[in-house]
């Protein structure tokens, strides 16, 4: 049941932009070692062009000669230009995309008595393929909004709920409110099968056991506040879902009847594999349809169908792993590029490529800010080198005044983040992109401002 | 026209809260003279009972032989005892509302081609009774949250937008769609008329022209908003009114056909009155409507007729004003007890009671909040009185968890206030309340924490 073609595209793609986040420091290694040699700057500009694909900012190599390069300026730098490159391509050559499986998957889970599907993951980076890879979804389909821990804001969800409602009363989108389908919130916790105690989910201490009940505990209270505070029988589906970040292998909890999970009631996506791999597709499809309900009692036929399709996705992205990186994943730890912050990147679709943060203000996400923080201490700044952090807000062009509102929102966010970080952003260990982007035009990323350059600016006032 | 017997009422409440607000003062003057006789303890607490009509925390008291009484502390242990008690007997006595009066207003703006009035005054103290004394609204009929500068948020408006709709069209609340009734979106601006240079708005530079055109702006931005995201026809109704806050005269800028308004295009409601004084209530409701639409190009009838009654309730406050307190106020400047940070205060209808800001954030109210402090900076700080801060959310019972999430938000905020004003909280000149109601229930504040109190648990551990 593996698709093999999509497996090749998907690595090469991941294989692609891994591959030119992590030319940047065996390339900025090179430079550093020719910096006090005569024709310096010329040299370092070839071996960018050539390696990087893109050259440097001439006032940081030129200061070189004074007292060093200024290495952590020059990393921000680099990284900020991949991830703006990365982001073009992303949103002109749509490498993830594809309006048909969108359209297919919209009129599938309608089939399944869902309208809309809503998922909070872990904002751990290894979690940041799942709608695209782990579970094979069309990104632009489903709604992600990534918490620390998948302690997803339940006013957030609210709010959200009811624009949904709003917009399928009003103006019958995504379908019409005689159809009988329901709004499914999904949260997806994740652990580590090779290294529990070490490598899981950081904001609940490794402890899987807490990491899903905290998932299910913050999808109870979205169904009752939803229960409580609207009538006529309001109510929401939930799904809760854990992730082996070694292998990517999937639990499913199966609600019950009632939409009841359990913590131990759980269809592991390996084990029904290893009891499908000798069966035709087409007896595949039934074995799993009939361990989804074996799993709980009564299951409702919509969530069965959709839970043997996800287990059924899930068997793909398992064999990517064994085909691409054997037992488990080399970087079963956190190998995060970058920190994105606020409402947006929908580009990023690649494991360990980001650790992010669905966010509004620092104050109300300071928890989903210090574990990624406290992730990049280690990964980056124990070697010297600083935490690069994309404050990002997408925005509604047709709206008068989103794109500056946009703007307000990344300038006081960054500034929250630096005043938060003081001391991190003094020493230049902490580097911040600002970035919008018009969601309805579907267009590139405008930056808007850099601290690499603020500093630079700065250096030339003072 | 004039509301006789109902402005006695009034006046006897506005009078009786700020009495017990301003005996604080006089009171504490008396005790700190006593404060190294023999027998103090008890003296002081016979006088405050007697004045204040409650006793004070003996743990003050008692440690004024070692230095000297604590005056900071009393103080704001004083305020926020006479908040709580005020709040008390809003909430059980009901001295400002009634329920008749509410569901008829609900009647006649339904009348008026309206199904929700939503209000954005200034967070100014002196607008604090803009609802109920000026406009003579029942306060629970209408939506109310203050900004500085009447700048209010256009997203959360567009949230409660959707929320409005959404109710309607699922639980025909407050009425069904198939009612041509729209969202009323109302902006109050001011200034004074007596010192229009200094005792202006603070967040518009005491500048009413640009006090009006902030408010206007922001009214459109609003519009432009709901008619670009949403289609059928999206739209709602907007409503500019300015308010000379030395005598609670307003001026209302009346739309035209298309809803548009001119910051110059006013009527001002004393001008009317003038016109109307020897008129039989009968004339005098006519001739007002003539005005209204002799100010502006074909106004809607329902706009008409809601601009009317506006003018005529605020004939009633004119001669409040007049009757009780002469050409003018003699407050024309700030004199607010204490700051309200947060939502819900439904209980403040008072004019210069509260300087109050509708906030989730400190990081995205910081504007509100600078105003506020400097305010206060004036009238208490430069007295070597502190600003008293009430930290309050209102939540909905009747959904799990709305309550600790309302409390987590009050210690969230608090953290952030004494964060960012970490000087004045540090020398003993901020102080904080924390406070949560279940505003479902109708039922009293709950007291959560006061920094009065930390400082004296942290002191008996130190």
């Amino acid at each position: 049941m593996t698709r093999v073609d999509e497996n090749q595209q998907l690595f090469d793609y991941e294989r692609c932009v891994k591959a030119s986040f992590d030319a940047i420091v065996p390339v900025l290694k090179r430079i550093s070692a020719l910096q006090h040699e005569e024709g310096f700057e010329v040299q370092a500009q070839a071996i960018a062009r050539e390696q990087l694909g893109f050259g440097l900012p001439a006032e940081i190599l030129e200061d070189a000669w004074v007292n060093q390069l200024d290495m952590r300026r020059l990393f921000a730098w680099c990284l900020f230009e991949t991830y703006r490159r990365f982001c073009d391509e992303f949103f002109t050559e749509a490498p993830l995309g594809s309006v048909e499986e969108e359209q297919a998957f919209h009129t599938f889970i309608q089939d399944c008595g869902f309208h809309t599907l809503d998922v909070s993951p872990c904002a751990d980076g290894r979690l940041a393929h799942v709608i695209r890879y782990v579970l094979r979804l069309p990104y632009r389909a489903v709604r992600r909004k990534s918490y620390a821990g998948a302690m997803f804001d339940v006013d957030d969800s609210i709010q959200k709920w009811v624009e949904t409602e709003m917009l399928r009363l009003r103006e019958g989108r995504p379908n019409d409110t005689d159809m009988p389908t329901r709004y499914l919130k999904v949260a997806v916790y994740h652990y580590s099968s090779g290294d529990p105690d070490n490598q899981g989910c950081a904001a609940h201490g490794s402890d899987a056991t807490r990491a899903a009940q905290g998932g299910l505990d913050q999808l109870s209270a979205f169904r009752q506040a939803i229960e409580n505070s609207f009538c006529c029988g309001a109510s929401i589906d939930l799904l809760l879902i854990g992730l082996d970040t070694d292998t990517d292998v999937i639990r499913v909890h199966v609600p019950d009847a009632s939409g009841d999970m359990g913590l131990e009631r759980y269809l592991d996506a390996d084990e029904v594999r290893k009891q499908t791999l000798r069966l035709s597709a087409y007896e595949a499809e039934a074995r799993i349809t009939e361990l989804v309900y074996a799993t709980a009692d009564n299951v409702a036929p919509g969530m069965a169908k959709l839970i043997s399709r996800l287990i059924a996705n899930n068997f793909s992205q398992i064999d990517y792993v064994r085909a691409f990186h054997g037992e488990h994943y080399e970087d079963i730890g956190h190998a995060e590029r970058f920190i994105g912050a606020g409402i947006g990147f929908e580009e990023v679709q690649l494991r360990n490529l980001t650790y992010f943060a669905y966010l509004d203000t620092v104050e109300e996400a300071t928890q989903d800010l210090d574990v990624g923080v406290s992730i990049f201490t280690k990964l980056n700044v124990s070697h010297g080198l600083p935490i690069p952090v994309v404050v990002r807000y997408d925005y509604h062009g047709q709206v008068p005044g989103a794109r500056e509102r946009a703007i307000k929102r990344c300038a006081r966010v960054t500034d929250a983040l630096t005043a938060r970080y003081a001391k991190l952003a003094e020493s230049g260990l902490l580097h911040t992109l600002q970035v919008v982007r018009d969601c309805n035009v579907g267009g590139r990323i405008e930056v808007l401002a850099c601290s690499v350059n603020a500093q630079a600016t700065q250096e030339a006032r003072g």
